[in-house]
This record gives C-alpha cells, sequence and structure tokens, in this order.
C-alpha cells in the first residue's frame, strides 16, 4: 500500500498521466504543489483551465490563438501574404519564428499523415490549406514538415495536391546542422548535404 | 520573440516552476495538457486545489492527512504507540510504509536542520516531538533522518535532547544496501557496515 491521502493520491495520478512524467517524479511534483503558497497553487489550477477555454486554433492557418478572429500572425500587415511555411505541429511554428528569418504566414497541419497510427489525409487541416491555395494570391508553400518518413511523406503528398494550382512547392533544406560535428552526422544527412552542396 | 498566445505562456511559466521541469519540457506539458478533453483538464485542475485545501498535517505526527482528527496512522489501534519514527519528510513515510516491516507511529519534522538554508530547531516539528514523549507511554523513539551530514546532525541534536525522558533513542542501520554490489560500495558505507557487522 503506497500510504497517500486520497486528494494527494490523486494529484500525484494526474501529473503521473503527463507525457514523460513517471510515478516517482509526479510523487515529488505533487509534493512541491502542496508546498506552494494557496494563492500561487491557485494561480496554477487556473492557468490550467484558463488556458484550455482561451486557446483556439486560428480560422486561417490553424496555429494555436487567443481571442477571436485570425491569430497575430494571419493579421499582420508586415507578414508575406504571398507565403505559406506548412508544419506539422504549434511547436514548430515556435521554432520557425525563434529563426526570425521567416515573414510569410504558415499553416499548422496539426500532425503528418501516418497509417501506423490511423493518421489520414481526412484528419489533418490539409482541406483548409488546399482552399486557401485555391483562392489565389499565394506564390510559394514551404513544406517545414520533420524530416522523417512520415514528415517526408506528408510534404510530398501536400506537394502532389497542390501541383493543379501553379504555386511554387519548397522544402527546407537537408544538411549538415551548424555547430555540429560532421563525424557524429549520420550517412542520410551526409549524402543530402552532398547532394545540396552549394558554391561559394 | 517566443510565439506564444498569453494564456499558453502563462501555463508553461507555471510548469517551469516545478522542480526538475525545464521551459522545453514545460512547453510540452502545456502542449499536452491543451491536447486533453475539457472534463480532464478541468479534473487535472481541480486536483491542484482540492489537494491544496483538503491536505493538512495531522496534528500528533505531522504527517500530511485528509479529514478532521489525527491520520490513520495515529488513530489506528493496530499500531503499536510506544514507538515512533521520526522521519524528515512525509515521502519518507511512504518509504517506511513500503517495508510493511514497521508497526509504530511517526514523526514528520517537515525538513532538517540545515543552518546553509538557515532552517534551524524552530522551524521543525521538533517541540511537538518533544512534548508527545514528555507525555509518556513512548518507550524507543527510532531516528530515520536521510543518513547525509544534516540527517545526521538532526538526529543528534533530538536524541540529545529526547535524553531525559529515560526513552530508549535508536538509529536506523547503516550497511551495503540489499541487492547492491560490493565494487560499487563507498568507502564511508563500507566502513559502516564493517563496524556494524553481526554474527551468523
Amino acid at each position: 500500500m503506497e500510504y497517500f491521502p486520497p486528494a494527494l493520491e490523486n494529484l500525484v495520478e494526474h501529473f503521473a498521466k503527463l507525457p514523460g512524467i513517471g510515478r516517482k517524479t509526479a510523487q515529488r511534483l505533487a509534493f512541491y504543489v502542496l508546498s506552494l503558497p494557496q494563492e500561487e497553487a491557485d494561480a496554477f489550477a487556473q492557468s490550467i483551465t484558463q488556458a484550455k477555454t482561451a486557446i483556439h486554433c486560428c480560422p486561417v492557418c490553424q496555429n494555436l490563438t487567443e481571442g477571436e478572429g485570425p491569430c497575430a500572425v494571419c493579421a499582420s500587415p508586415k507578414r508575406n501574404h504571398g507565403v505559406i511555411c506548412v508544419v506539422a505541429d504549434p511547436k514548430d511554428v515556435v521554432a520557425m519564428e525563434r529563426s526570425r528569418e521567416y515573414h510569410g504566414l504558415y499553416h499548422v497541419l496539426h500532425g503528418v499523415i501516418s497509417p501506423m497510427n490511423h493518421v489520414g489525409p481526412d484528419d489533418l487541416h490539409i482541406k483548409s490549406l488546399v482552399e486557401r491555395v485555391a483562392a489565389g494570391g499565394v506564390e510559394e508553400v514551404i513544406m517545414a514538415t520533420n524530416p522523417d518518413t512520415e514528415g517526408e511523406a506528408t510534404a510530398m503528398y501536400l506537394a502532389r495536391l497542390l501541383r493543379p494550382f501553379q504555386v511554387r512547392v519548397s522544402r527546407l533544406a537537408y544538411g549538415i546542422p551548424v555547430g555540429s560535428h560532421l563525424e557524429y552526422a549520420d550517412d542520410a544527412t551526409l549524402m543530402r548535404a552532398l547532394e545540396g552542396r552549394q558554391a561559394m
């Protein structure tokens, strides 16, 4: 028997459901929450409920946003509305924004095509992407799904789907990550880096 | 700029305050919470508030408990009320209970004496322990603080404090952990194991 009062056990179980959090860590987190001042614990609880209610998908790009209408990126007149970067996940938008080099719009698929996990094209926000491109005004669609099998397959599928619209479809470059060591690069990456070599 | 809606950023910050959770993990947890069904997210939020309000310290042993009066251990007629095991933390009670070998009561100090962290004897539940012993009926007090410098010092301090009451004060045995390898045991542990060797 694990000797915990029910309310504490309940809290531990909720923490243990989080990804990457085992039972031992969950216990540590639960004890930490108990040690918080009442108002901080309440604020934590509130942040969960509030995030769940306030945050929804942008009707245009499907990225997470708060408030009415399209998200800040889609609504901004400073962004280039002729370029759409297609990513699998809202986290990837954050990664792209961090580079400060991309000034176009986004489209978040919320997943990749994955027959193994029973995720087909209809489970993703693909239809709305095609509609955006079909509506005109888009010059280029940049595929920025992850460079793994499923991300690749999804990008290929979308490229074929967008072919009738005479829009330029591109893919993020493969290569050696900046700051890494050649000796640790895998064969596939090295091959792609060689293929994509550029004049200097 | 990290491109997060404020409510999501707020949730990420709350997760990032938890011990051992960095900003990256906090983001992953926050996205997971967003992906939960509304009722599960609400249940999670509620478990935090509820644990905070429902759980308090047992007036006798200071262990965490729910509801009115003393905790289940203190109230149980099946436990040996003549023995008190002194631990630093409620987590340690769980560890002791797991052994299923201890049938006495507990006393939770909620910390150890630690001048480095400005924790003195008055910051711990030491006075209530002395009162319990002074009230009589206690035959033995077992020190089960952690076997580190601060745990040791706290146990020594308490042993001296309890000397006037003619109660037996003991300490958990030091030695090689069961199932471990001699070659990995540190010098101090081996020395203690040798000192505490028993006839067989």
